[in-house]
């Protein structure tokens, strides 16, 4: 089945993807494109407070998929964890604020922890996150990061953890973001997004690409059609497992927040259209 | 169960890991310190020829756990594949003079062609190795790679999909090289190094450490300790799988490679000890 044409209105850009440009510069030059949505990272309000945040968000009209991030659940120290769970809590109160749908939840790894007891944190930590969540309607979603990250980021590398994880809990408000650049690899991806899908707990898709010649695990993302990842081919999987939600862009690379703005903007619309 | 104690003479030491010197140096250096194996990079006779690296190893008495690297069965140009082929069967003709166990394959990736027809090529490209295999009497040993070199370098890249091409061929010659740095974040590694191993096919296993700072996909891994991997842990699971053959330390690291050689050996010797 092939990809449906590509909707601006149901794009959004994440602001880290725009990594120099304040909130503001974001969501205007966003909505100049007709571009839907802006997916929102913490750091992007720090400065002005999540009301002046929301303020300018709904002077531009975007949608907003997501806050980015929360998570981070897993720790040696019982404090630390608590603490973690109370930053979650305002992050969703953040969220509720800003009209988020979701919180995205990368959800930690800790050296000298097993990543089988981090994953055990991990539900526990959730399970304390939900009522927050019910109260504040706003969804909770588990991203399976490449495995690459699963010394300090998270113990949930596949979606089929992730996933063990959301049927555990079996909440409406808990589901999956799934980001290409980590599931893209993954050779039960097609069987794994089909049942996710399945259980309607795909809550977010996110698009960059995997470049040949990645110098920095974190910050050298390709724009998609960089790279060697198959996003066009991944988001009809995503649609034929019957998710209709935002494609948002999340790049983090040095090469691209050192262009100018205006002008990758440019490029990310040209490649919304082209290679996703 | 715990690993048992650490037995240099079962320990060996990839030429690639003393990269700045030559296959004399490291094979004089290694039997120094009692260290029982050399496994051999190519380049480390592609100067000498491979009767001289005979003669230069079995000088110092050590043992050849493997002759690294072929494989690279993968390419959209059938020629490619058929030359890579060739260049497989003369490296299994190295090992034999050489004296190698196994032959180590990365099995390749390429871009353009998706991950499960790559495999395919594989499965396909082992086979057509394996009769070469038998005549020179060298084991294969497919080596799962880390999900981050799916781009170019592996499309298998977990112990199960490597043992799902060694079952599907079935051959007595045809087995897997295990190595920490590629699967110790994998949820299933346990039950895939019992099931492996109780099919006999480990034949090789791998030490090294993952750090938490790796700023290079390539060239930056950690020697055992730096890191966050149990080592010690995999190698008692390995143990208790039945495997009883060779620690192979196998490090790329500009850092280690940047420091005076013998100060390094020391410090593996030690490692092998503390942290393996």
């Amino acid at each position: 089945m092939a990809a449906s044409p590509i909707d601006l209105k149901k794009c959004a850009v994440h602001t880290r993807t725009n990594k120099p440009w304040s909130l503001r510069q974001c969501c205007e030059a966003y909505a100049k494109r007709g571009i839907g949505g802006v997916s929102v990272w913490d750091d992007a309000y720090a400065g002005i407070g999540v009301a002046e945040a929301r303020r300018i968000i709904d002077g531009t009209g975007l949608g907003v998929p997501a806050l980015v991030r929360g998570g981070f659940f897993t720790s040696l120290d019982e404090r630390v964890r608590t603490e973690s769970l109370d930053h979650n809590r305002k992050l969703l109160d953040d969220a509720a604020v800003i009209g988020a749908d979701m919180l995205v939840l990368v959800v930690g790894a800790t050296p000298g922890l097993s990543l089988a007891d981090a994953r055990a944190q991990v539900i526990d930590g959730i399970s304390r996150l939900l009522p927050h969540a019910e109260q504040t309607g706003v969804k909770l979603a588990i991203e399976p990061l490449h495995p690459m990250y699963a010394d300090n980021k998270s113990c949930i590398n596949r979606i089929t953890e992730a996933r063990s994880v959301a049927d555990a809990l079996d909440h409406p408000l808990l589901g999956l973001a799934l980001d290409v650049y980590h599931i893209w690899w993954d050779p039960d991806l097609d069987d794994e997004i089909t049942s996710v899908g399945a259980d309607g707990r795909i809550f977010g898709f996110h698009v960059c690409d995997w470049k040949l010649d990645t110098n920095n695990l974190l910050t050298d993302r390709g724009l998609m059609g960089d790279g060697v990842i198959d996003v066009r081919g991944i988001r009809s999987k995503v649609e034929s497992a019957g998710f209709h939600g935002w494609n948002e862009v999340e790049v983090f690379s040095e090469r691209y927040w050192a262009m100018d703005q205006d002008a990758y903007l440019d490029l990310i619309v040209e490649r919304l259209g082209s290679c996703t």
